[in-house]
């Protein structure tokens, strides 16, 4: 692994480009493929061994491409598959949950937090558990939204009809009177408006990309794996059509070098 | 291929069983098994090969229970692997699009139809030009509404948010002056109610279902291959976890014999 090997960051769809953003914007020298597998996504109510398929799946295509780094981009795929992925590929793996739960007990001054995430993020347990590890005394509110990726990967981030979509989920959070809501899926930053608008300025609305930037940065550094070279490439790989992702990418003001679909799925297998 | 063989039906989720209610309300003698992909659904906005690819395994595994006819209850899979179906089992099988237009030909008066159907189906163009084949003096007004069959996966089958998110794709439809529209999803008829709410009582909603049916006993009496002993078995298998599924199974009122989660993809592929 060399320091102008890239990072790969992968999700179930676009989401996980909330992700790149910031990784983009805090390491800038840094070469990234990100893989979204689009012809597969919502992974969200998938059953936990095709979670951990597609998972290998996509991390052996990012592996091929001789990463140095891996980041997970994606909540339902680190609270279901980390420890299989860690298992499969030796090199940093940079997940979600852990850098999100400690910004969150961070953030919070009454001790509730609320967490939306899909089924498989919330059924899983796993923020719950990671956040009373670190403060046994904050009372967590969890809520699955399965609807909320699925309006996002297709385009309907605002209008009357998504703010229904959102406040449906949400109406019942507020009477929680938490002060920290955890976006606990990479599509989430995308409805932040929405959000913000259901919730009300007292919540604290905690996108955690910018944690695992920071995350990422810190084990690249420790590894000795930080680029300092000129500005980075950006490709990107989506296993359904690219058309729908590279609006989400020129949205977000990413540069795009290169962009392609591929196909993940042996033939015959 | 017995008598006594079942009638397979298969579609990417729950949407299908709209199709078998008919079948079992039209051949209550015949044995019948669904499979219903919900571990992959939705299928309606992924690649082409995808949906090949599934197709072949999710048949496989009905052709493996012995079964004498095969009802592709989804129109997505009908617009895009049905001649690949064909080529890869010889046995009877029943698709949407052609008994669906039909009878939506003998149906209008105004020769104005309108079809709703995912992106998939939308695209492919196949219904517009079946009814165009079959009278070529109608217009047709296709749409497709990708989140419908989210929605109806998630059990929002009515109030504010659903009848919402089924205004903002079929209000354009109104001004078209359609009076017969194709519910060109076999979720859709679940929404019927919303649906018709939109389109106001001067359209009449086609569902396919009741012509799938009629389609499906006319080839078994070509094929002498009704059965007419008593009442036949209903077995359900889904790749996802079949709570849901089950839900939707009693909702339609349908008996159940045996439901079982099952796994079509083979280890390591």
């Amino acid at each position: 692994m060399s320091q102008a090997g890239a990072i790969g960051v992968f999700d179930s769809g676009v989401g996980g480009l909330t992700i790149l953003r910031e990784i983009v914007s805090l390491l800038p020298n840094e070469n990234t493929i990100y893989l979204g597998d689009t012809a597969r996504v919502p992974y969200g109510a998938k059953p936990k061994s095709t979670i951990i398929q597609y998972t290998l799946e996509d991390a052996r295509f990012l592996w091929e491409q001789k990463i140095k780094a891996l980041v997970v981009a994606c909540n339902t795929i680190c609270c279901l598959a980390m420890s299989e992925l860690r298992q499969a590929f030796d090199l940093p793996i940079i997940g979600i949950i852990a850098p999100a739960s400690r910004a969150a007990v961070e953030l919070t001054r009454n001790k509730r937090i609320g967490v939306i995430g899909t089924e498989g993020t919330i059924n899983s347990g796993v923020y719950y558990q990671l956040i009373k590890q670190l403060d046994n005394e904050i009372e967590i509110f969890p809520k699955a939204c399965p609807l909320l990726e699925s309006i996002v990967e297709e385009n309907l981030l605002e209008g009357e009809v998504a703010q229904g979509i959102v406040d449906m989920y949400l109406s019942g959070l507020i009477k929680k009177q938490i002060d920290t809501l955890i976006l606990g899926c990479t599509h989430y930053p995308l409805l932040r408006q929405l959000i913000s608008e259901c919730m009300g300025p007292e919540v604290t609305l905690l996108d955690p990309a910018a944690a695992v930037a920071r995350e990422l940065k810190q084990k690249l550094i420790e590894n000795s794996l930080l680029n300092d070279k000129a500005e980075g490439y950006r490709k990107f790989f989506f296993t359904g059509q690219p058309q729908k992702a590279e609006k989400f990418i020129r949205y977000l003001n990413i540069k795009i070098d290169h962009i392609e679909q591929v196909d993940l799925v042996l033939p015959g297998a």
